[in-house]
């Protein structure tokens, strides 16, 4: 994971800004898996640190680094939000893919919740309804992106119809295939209108997810989180490596880029995912809007009402 | 929470729990206005206590006892949305209706932010679109109620159309005069469909709101939330006092009462509406559904997968 250096640096910035946008890269160089290439998920760790000095190194390191980027990062979601009000598209999506327990629910809570919730919009992707069926697999998604200004949030998305889509075979074959190319130009086009992608994938180990697994079966409060079904998945466990090696292959690109999370820890992941984030709404760098309006007309407007 | 045999034991109703739901009706006995009855805002101080022996008495003890209840406000919070996944069709709706800088915003970061925002959905209302408008007032409203299990939030709502409406007269005085008893059959059959309204208006004073407005010029970051036609509906601050009474006249009912917040100082305004919020969900008392799978043969054929 250390030496991962993957994907290359977005090219430098002009002036003094230039440093300041390099130490907010660092998470995004460490984490971001290969352009083009295949990757082997066995020989990433799970439990791994991404190896960089700011890296917390234990739970309690994790959750007080997490909790001092909770205003930062409220702050910059303000800003982003202003921005949006006043004609800049830009919005953040944020993708959650992983194995049943890998966390894609605990980041919702833990780092989601850092924001302020009037510019979240948490999105999950269960089954596909009948009538979603009918249309395009694309279709679903586009309906849920966030507006200007908000960070939006998948809880699984259309990676679902090249991962159980094809575990499981729910299309034929050549439809699968033609999915990659097609999510690529649809996250390109996402990309050109101002929607900055980051994609994560929880990268749990088989042991961990029986170790959860078990733990919902333990607790009646967590019951209901559990289902049989969850079990059939498991057995498909390298079916589903594969197919997400496959994603990585094909749809790790420039404009929308893979980060891999080593999530069996959930203070590193809460802490990984929240890094990122800063990183990324750092170096988009929103700014208030400025007044359309008179500001010292209105202070005497005001004054005179009384 | 410990106590609360979890998930299983549905039984234990009377007697002990008569106790506890008369204590967590505190609030909502002191705030609520009283149904059909004509009030005088003035009359109401806006920067009051309830008077209740458990009211923080400073803006320190308001900010700790509303950090104390972001646990159990969590926690039932969860209980509600797993509840809705297995047929509870009961969810929350807080209604927040109130002048410009009343905290309607502030309300949603401070209290919603303590929630899980996976199972929050706020819905801001501005000014109907031109769509909108040809269709019944209450229909954009039906759109973005909480589904089950949720807590929604209407960060103003439909009581625009006869606050707003009433005031500026953006519609036929006999349509405006109808609305009211067409809110009130609305928000019978939501409550007669589980849901449970809190609406609660944020009583500011005219003295209070020029402050936060001069604030909002003062401040370049804040500029964005300011608009010069704030300072005209000030100017008819009388007629949306007016407004108001009158709706807390005609729709404050046993079904969907309404919830009268001193809003002058925030972290009073952020305290009464948490513990009006856990109130409610304390009395709605969600359970976690009982497992419809043998967790006894799931465990078996987990620890068999190895």
């Amino acid at each position: 994971m250390a030496e991962q250096d993957s994907g290359g640096g977005h090219g430098a910035e002009a002036g003094t800004r230039a440093e300041a946008v390099a130490e907010d890269t660092v998470m995004r160089d460490l984490l971001r898996l290969p352009v083009g290439e295949r990757i082997s998920l066995s020989s990433y760790d799970t439990s791994a640190s991404s190896g960089d000095a700011t890296d917390p190194r234990n739970k309690t390191d994790g959750r007080e680094a997490v909790a001092r980027m909770a205003r930062p990062l409220a702050d910059l979601q303000e800003r982003l939000w202003a921005a949006g009000t006043a004609g800049d598209r830009r919005r953040v999506l944020l993708v959650l893919q992983g194995m049943d327990t890998s966390g894609k629910g605990g980041t919702v809570k833990h780092v989601v919740g850092l924001f302020n919730p009037v510019g979240c919009r948490v999105r999950p992707f269960g089954a596909p309804t009948r009538e979603e069926l009918e249309h395009d697999f694309l279709r679903r998604v586009e309906k849920r992106l966030p507006h200007h200004g908000e960070l939006g949030i998948f809880d699984r998305s259309h990676y679902e119809d090249v991962l159980i889509g094809r575990v499981r075979a729910l299309a034929p074959r050549e439809e699968i295939e033609s999915r990659y190319g097609r999510i690529n130009a649809f996250e390109q086009s996402l990309a050109d209108d101002g929607v900055t992608l980051v994609k994560c994938f929880l990268h749990l180990s088989y042991e961990e997810q029986r170790r959860r697994l078990l733990r919902r079966l333990a607790d009646p409060r967590k019951h209901w989180k559990f289902s049989p079904a969850d079990i059939d998945e498991r057995a498909l466990w390298p079916a589903y490596q594969e197919a997400y090696e496959t994603v990585f292959e094909r749809c790790a690109t420039d404009a929308a880029p893979w980060y891999l999370i080593p999530a069996d820890r959930k203070w590193y992941r809460n802490w990984a995912i929240s890094r990122l984030l800063l990183e990324h709404l750092k170096s988009m760098d929103p700014r208030y809007p400025r007044p359309d309006f008179d500001v010292e007309e209105c202070r005497a407007r005001l004054q005179a009402q009384g």
